[in-house]
């Protein structure tokens, strides 16, 4: 099993980082605009990307601390893997560990995930620290 | 031992990428504007992060095709690693492999080198595509 692991601090208040993973107003502004269902505990998201897209359940949540999904429906290496965001105050910002772990094999999609993982990431970063994201669908969208 | 592996796509001709990698013009343009050194195979290149940085040496290159590199000083985990992009056509675009590889540790640090590698490749992508890319020390460089 690999995982994608990136770890990055953001400028902005945990409360602040945890909104955005776990609501869909936040989730839209970071990842994708095309973000629909229930971000509570054993609730199911789908998340959009033109034609293609993936289903995450919350399967574990404890506020201002972490967020793990499991990908339910999505390409077929996804399925089944577990993406946990975890966290911590660190020296006035907010540290994020971002996992994403079960993968069968460290492919050539999981680098190219490893690469769009951390523009997503960037994102997220900037929506905490700016109010502007780039997600998918967005005007800051990065072609 | 593991690697970072990042996955992308550039819209710009090789011959401009195995530029952006193979000179200090280049480099200075989506890494740090603080590289200096001999970017010819054996040479080695100096890059510098305020008071950080780190030694590269030139291991092998082939016009259009690769650069690999090895860390011979900077920050404990890297000495020794390896990094190599790879080029190949893909579609109308550069598609570049990009592997740290020899770590010793998947660490915190290293999940950290992983998210930031994202942001200097993303950088890349940016100079070949438009010109202008975020290295360090530049004005494109995102806080």
């Amino acid at each position: 099993m690999s995982e994608i692991k990136h770890l990055f601090h953001i400028a902005a208040p945990r409360e602040k980082v945890y909104e955005a993973l776990t609501t869909i107003k936040g989730l839209s502004g970071w990842w994708t605009t095309q973000a629909t269902g229930e971000c509570k505990q054993g609730g199911v998201i789908q998340f959009r990307f033109g034609s293609l897209g993936n289903d995450m359940k919350v399967i574990s949540m404890k506020k201002d601390e972490w967020v793990q999904w499991e990908c339910i429906a999505g390409p077929e290496d996804w399925v089944g893997t577990r993406l946990t965001f975890q966290l911590n105050n660190c020296e006035g910002k907010t540290r994020v560990r971002f996992e994403h772990a079960g993968w069968k094999n460290a492919n050539d999609f999981f680098a190219g995930c490893t690469f769009t993982w951390g523009r997503y990431m960037e994102s997220l970063r900037r929506l905490c620290q700016t109010g502007k994201g780039e997600a998918f669908g967005s005007e800051g969208y990065r072609q």
